[in-house]
């Protein structure tokens, strides 16, 4: 068992960021948890997460196991790993790899700059791997930084889109019932094959759901589960609620989930995860531009903007100020820069800005230079908003550096 | 209930087609027909489908009904019609509508020159929208020009995706059983919850299947079914071989079937269908070049495209060919045209090219001229192949008519 390196609670990002940039203001997570805390007779509560990571994901008909699938360049559970260290009350986050993907998740801890995770090997099967992550948190040992933590979280390494929301609302009723779990409706009606391959029983599809992730359990709970079940519980179970509830007699809490809760199974499941995350890196845009410019096209320019992609925050910067905030990355929750240089027919003030941003360890950018036209300024304006809002929604290395005409 | 244009068995696509290009080869698929047909005692089968498309999609979170949203330009739904009609031996599709969006499906079957296409309206569920579908089929009457088939496929408007092998699968089974429908590994553990929303029973999920479409019945005993079931099942009910089984006693064959049935549901199922679209309209090129130009760069410029696209075919034509096959659409299966132009410095063959496809009503198409640099030929050929080969991936309209410099 290894401990990463502890780093700053908050790492500067140099992929692609997600909770910080759909409008999971801290605010007012922090209020929510405030309210968990409220709750009668609760306190601080110790919590740390489980994350098996040990598949192989033969279904996704790829190589790569799919929890190191690139995502914009960076590897989807990069983006859980990141997803759960936003959520400050998350002590510890244990991963469970296998022994020839160590190496590979060690990169990914330092590249990513990833804190609080502690890798242990991965078992056989994902019962295995939990349950490994689960005995390292459980030797309360000076020679481990990892404690014994009150209630665990379990989820999967790839399921990148979890919220705190969900998180401490599992974490909330695992306090208050010993265990809980993110549930979903089903999307399809449930049968039974006999054995000959035919209907045997459908399910009524309104009385039943989906067990999703993230789940949690009183420490002692679960663990307590692991350690009295069967090799057959081990080898072929699937659900940890089961266990629970089998071994230490403890009904899990059903807690509805959100939709973007679904596991990244299949390649279409990858090109879904791709487009979400691109969709949101696409809300916020920081404009740099000479205020010494004309109003009047500068606004209708940004109109168009407004215009072309929906709900974004643009914020705007000299070109000094601009600098500095990235090098002090003051601006991490930005992946977008657009350079406006309307007068001026000289790149120097962009050529700056690309240098600076090339620098910088933020997000993958893909700068291409758009030069309005002279004429019809305004129809030009609209037409380098449109291109653009398509560049920044669609990050396509292959236009690096082009000239485009609007 | 109302009949489309019979028009042509296969028309000229408008937008992008499927079924087509990615690898069906017609001669696979016939193949597979006469194997069907040269079952024992079997004959040839007249098939019917019915497509309910009355759902109003609120899992979206969109206002249109998700089978009418937009990928590319072209409604869902149109993609799965195409997809049916592409298989010749589907003699009638049957898609049940609600009255607000009968106008919208009518320009739709206009617009893509859909065929074999008859609409009902749609029942208040989707059982109902079913049972509307069968007794159109049912009553074999002069005044209509549908007549009852042996065997009725039920699909979702929602699964674009569906080949005909697996068409053949479940009806070759409904044939023998009198049921058949595809089904799917489950990715989630199903669990029912106690009134009280706490876990009271977790199903082993090795024993359990989800159930997907398409399916298939004899039509009496799916009509019988229909016409015995109570207020209750059409009301509340999910699931067509349920009603097979209970009502005419018919245990359905159950056929293994591909991930791609999966049902387009959240957004995310929208983001991932348009890539899988894209992706498969990505497999061929046709390009265009003077055959008086050097072998030896073009031969590089293919192979770098071969390297960037996987598994594209390329064809490459002469302009005036080019020009006549367009015209005639001999090019259906291509939607991805480059114009090589490497000696000479105008632009005239290309803009002919352009003119001829923007006159064609051949899928939505994205011209950009790449130039490539003069000198370091053969760098330009490779980075000219790597833009080639995104645009034709990412299909981009804000580059229209843009000069990229390779």
């Amino acid at each position: 068992m290894e401990r990463g390196s502890p780093g700053a609670s908050r790492p500067v990002e140099p992929g692609p960021c997600l909770s910080s940039l759909r409008g999971a203001e801290p605010a007012a997570s922090a209020s929510t948890l405030s309210a968990a805390r409220a709750q009668p007779g609760s306190r601080v509560i110790a919590v740390a997460a489980v994350l098996p990571a040990g598949g192989c994901g033969e279904r996704m008909g790829v190589p790569t196991p799919k929890q190191f699938c690139p995502i914009l360049e960076r590897p989807l559970i990069s983006y859980t790993l990141q997803a759960l260290e936003r959520v400050y009350w998350i002590k510890d986050i244990v991963v469970a790899v296998t022994r020839e993907n160590m190496g590979a998740m060690r990169n990914i801890i330092q590249k990513y700059q990833h804190t609080r995770i502690s890798l242990v090997e991965a078992g056989e099967t994902r019962h295995r791997s939990i349950f490994n992550g689960l005995k390292a948190l459980a030797k309360d040992q000076p020679d481990t930084q990892l404690s014994k933590p009150e209630v665990v979280i379990i989820h999967d390494a790839v399921r990148p889109f979890v919220e705190e929301d969900v998180l401490l609302k599992v974490v909330a009723a695992a306090k208050e019932h010993g265990a809980a779990g993110a549930i979903r409706p089903l999307v399809s009606t449930v049968i039974s094959p006999s054995a000959d391959g035919c209907l045997e029983i459908s399910l009524e599809r309104a009385r039943h759901r989906a067990s999703e992730m993230p789940q949690a359990f009183l420490f002692d709970v679960i663990y307590e589960a692991y350690r009295q079940c069967s090799d057959y519980d081990l080898e072929f179970g699937t659900e940890c609620l089961h266990l629970a509830l089998k071994y230490s007699h403890t009904k899990a809490k059903l807690v509805e989930g959100p939709p973007d809760l679904w596991k990244v199974t299949y390649k279409r499941d990858l090109y879904a995860a791709e487009s979400i995350i691109k969709e949101r890196i696409s809300h916020a845009v920081c404009v740099v531009m000479d205020p010494k410019q004309d109003k009047e096209p500068v606004d209708h320019f940004l109109e168009a903007l407004k215009n072309e992609l929906n709900d974004v925050k643009i914020e705007s910067r000299e070109p000094g100020q601009a600098g500095r905030d990235i090098q002090q990355s003051n601006l991490e929750q930005c992946y977008n820069f657009v350079s406006m240089n309307i007068m001026m027919s000289d790149f120097q003030e962009t050529r700056k800005l690309l240098h600076m941003l090339e620098e910088s360890n933020l997000s993958i950018l893909y700068p291409v230079v758009v030069v309005s036209g002279e004429q019809k300024l305004q129809e030009s304006l609209r037409q380098g908003a449109i291109i653009i809002a398509s560049l920044i929604k669609e990050r396509s290395s292959a236009l690096v550096g082009q000239l485009l005409v609007a």
